[in-house]
C-alpha cells in the first residue's frame, strides 16, 4: 500500500494504492470530510461487483449514502447524462458539503466528476477507480468531462478530487479487454518519463501473462507518482502536463472517426502512440527504440488493426482537437526516451507518419 | 468614466464603467487578449439594438468574430442551451484561446458564462451586460450557471471573466420593468453595504423619476465597488460574499414557485428582501428602517402584487435553496444597516416574516 499526494496547495489531495482497500473506504472518508451524507455514484455493472463492500464500509464509518446508478461507456459520456444525474441529486436534496463517491471505470468517472463539479457549482468529489485505466490516470488530476458529437471531452471542468482510492484487487474482475487497454496508459507512463517501468511491462508480456498482484501494484504506484508529479507542476495543462497527451491526439482522432466506443480509449491511444512514435522518429528517437515500442504494443494488444480510414476524415478529426493553437496541432513526441517535447508538425509529416504506423503494426 | 479592479491575484480584472463605452470594446478587448477570433454571443433583441455598434467596434480593433445569437431569459436558461452553444461553438471551431464576448442581460450572461466555464474546459469570458442588473451584479464575480427543475442556478461554476464593460448608454432602451428589475440590487447594495446610496434611490424615486445618466452612472460605479470588494475578500462564497443572496433566499423560492420568468429576477428579490427586512427586525434591525426600505421597494414596483404561495409550498422551495446547510438554510439579515448577518431562523419565524412582509406589502 502506498499513499501518493498529489500537491496543489489547499487543493491537495492523497492517492491511495491499497489491495483490498474498498475495505477501507468509509474510514478514508471520513478522514477528509465531516462523516454525514454522501452519494455512491457507479455502473450497473461496477456496482454489482462492489457495491455490497463499499456500502458496508461507508455505513459502518457511519455515513448515510443515496446511490446513484447509472450507465458507463463513451456512448453515454454525454451532456444529457450529466443533467440527468443533476437532477437527480436535486431530487435527493444533495447539499453542498455532501461528497460524491465516484466508483467508475474512466468513462463514468469522467462524467459523474464533472457533474460533481458543476453540482451547485461544485461539490467535493472522490473517486474510485475500478479499472487500470482509471487508476493509472483519469482518477487523478481533476480532469472532468464529457464529448460532443464533434470530438472528445470537448466539454468539461478541472475539478480535483479530495480523495483517490485505488484497490488493485478490484481488477481481478476486469475483463481481458478493459485491463489491455488500461495497459496503454501504463505504457505511456513508460514512454513519457520512465524507461524501466517499460522494461517491467516488456519483461511480464514476454512471458505471456499478465502481471502478478505485487507487480501490478508496483506499477500503479508508479504511473500514480508520475501523474502526481506532472499535475502538481501544471493543474490546468499549460505547458508540462501536455506530455501526458502523448498517443492521445491521433488517439481521440481515431476514437471520434470511428464512433465512440468502438475502440476502447486505451486501444485508441496504442495506436496514437505508434503513429506519435513514428513522428518520434523525425525528431530524433533511435527507430529502433520506437519499434521496440510499436512491438510491445503490437503485444500488448494482439487482436488490435489499424483502421482503415482516409486521411481526409483523419485530417479533420484531428484539425478538431483540444490542443490545436493557431489552428496546427500541437504533437507530443519523444526526442529521446522518456523526453518527450511539443511539436507541430505538417500535414504532410502527420501523413506520413500514421502510413508508417499503419504499416508497423500490420 | 472609471475602472474598478476585482482583485483575485492572477485571475484579477477590470470592470469598467463608460458611458458610449460600446465604441471602445474592440479595443479595450485587445489590451487584454491577442488580437485574432472572436465569439460574439447575444439575444436576438440585444444583438438588434446594440450588436452593429460592438462588431464594428470589433473589427476596427482587427477582431475576426463569430456571432451566436440564442435566446434570453430565465425559461431558457437550461443545461439543453447550454449543450447547444457548446455544439455551435464546437462546429465554428472556437479554441481555447478565443475569448466569448456576451452582451447581454444577466440571465444570458450567466447561461453563455457556464458554457464558456466549460467550453474546452473553460475559454476566456468577457462581459458586456446590456441591463442595470447584469451591470451592478451579474456579469461581476465569476458566478455562472444554469436552472434545473428543482431549482434556479442548481447547475454552474465559478469563471472569472477576463474584463467586463458597462455602458450605461446601453440602460437607455431596457424597457422600464427591466430597469426596475436591476433597482432592486441597487437597493441590495444600498441595504448591506451603503445607507447613503439608499438615499439617493429614495431621493431619486421621491421625485417620480428615474435617475439621469451621470446619477445612474453613480449608482452603478458604486455597485460595482461593493460588488468587487466582497468578491475580492471570498471568490467562492465561502463566507462575506454570502451577503449578497439578501432578498435572495426567499426570492429564490418565489420564482421557483412561480414558473421561471413569470416574475423577474429583481421583482423576486424586491419582494425576498421585504421578507428579509422583517425576519431582520427578529435580528434587532429597527422597525422603522425595515419599513423606510420597504416603502423604497413598494414605491420601484408600483404594480408589483406579494404573489399568494401556500406555506407548504414555499417552505418546500425554501429548503431546497443551495445556501442549505445541515437541513437549516441560511439567511442574510441586517441588524443595522449595512450591517448584514447569517442566521438560521426556525420555519415558524420565517412563516411570521412571510406574513409580516404580505401585509406591509399590501
Amino acid at each position: 500500500m502506498a499513499a501518493v499526494k498529489v500537491a496543489l496547495g489547499s487543493r491537495s489531495y492523497s492517492v491511495h494504492v491499497i489491495s483490498g482497500g474498498l475495505d477501507r473506504l468509509g474510514s478514508l472518508l471520513s478522514r477528509c470530510y465531516e462523516t454525514g451524507r454522501c452519494a455512491l455514484v457507479s455502473s450497473p455493472r461496477i456496482f454489482k461487483l462492489h457495491g455490497p463492500k463499499a456500502l458496508r464500509s461507508l455505513k459502518r464509518a457511519g455515513w448515510k449514502v443515496d446511490t446513484f446508478i447509472t450507465p458507463d461507456g463513451e456512448r453515454v459520456k454525454t451532456p444529457a447524462q450529466v443533467t440527468s444525474l443533476h437532477n437527480r441529486f436535486a431530487e435527493a436534496r444533495l447539499e453542498r458539503g455532501h461528497p460524491i463517491v465516484v466508483m467508475a471505470g474512466g468513462t463514468l468517472g469522467d462524467m459523474a466528476g464533472y457533474a460533481a463539479a458543476t453540482y451547485l457549482r461544485g461539490v467535493p468529489l472522490v473517486h474510485v477507480p475500478t479499472t487500470l485505466m482509471a487508476q493509472v490516470d483519469s482518477a487523478i488530476g481533476g480532469k472532468t468531462g464529457v464529448n460532443l458529437p464533434r470530438g472528445k471531452n470537448l466539454v468539461g471542468a478541472f475539478h480535483q478530487p479530495g480523495l483517490v482510492l485505488c484497490d488493485p484487487e478490484a481488477l481481478s474482475t476486469l475483463p481481458d479487454r478493459e485491463f489491455r487497454s488500461g495497459l496503454a496508459e501504463v505504457v505511456k507512463y513508460g514512454c513519457i518519463a520512465n524507461p524501466r517501468l517499460l522494461s517491467r511491462v516488456e519483461s511480464a508480456l514476454s512471458r505471456d501473462r499478465f502481471p502478478g498482484p505485487a507487480e501490478l501494484n508496483r506499477w500503479i504506484v508508479e504511473c500514480v507518482r508520475i501523474k502526481a508529479y506532472v499535475v502538481s507542476s501544471d493543474e490546468r495543462e499549460g505547458g508540462l502536463r501536455r506530455i501526458l497527451n502523448f498517443g492521445h491526439t491521433f488517439g481521440h482522432a481515431l476514437e471520434k472517426t470511428q464512433g465512440y466506443g468502438k475502440l476502447l480509449h486505451g486501444e485508441a491511444v496504442a495506436l496514437g502512440m505508434a503513429v506519435a512514435l513514428h513522428l518520434s522518429r523525425q525528431a530524433g528517437l533511435p527507430s529502433s527504440t520506437a519499434q521496440r515500442v510499436i512491438e510491445l504494443l503490437k503485444h500488448a494488444f494482439p487482436r488490435l488493426r489499424f483502421p482503415g480510414i482516409s486521411w481526409s476524415t483523419l485530417s479533420r478529426a484531428i484539425a478538431a482537437d483540444k490542443k490545436t493553437s493557431h489552428s496546427r496541432t500541437v504533437w507530443i513526441v519523444l526526442n529521446q526516451p522518456a523526453q518527450p517535447e511539443f511539436v507541430r508538425p505538417t500535414d504532410s509529416a502527420v501523413r506520413k507518419a500514421i502510413e508508417q504506423a499503419r504499416r508497423a503494426w500490420a
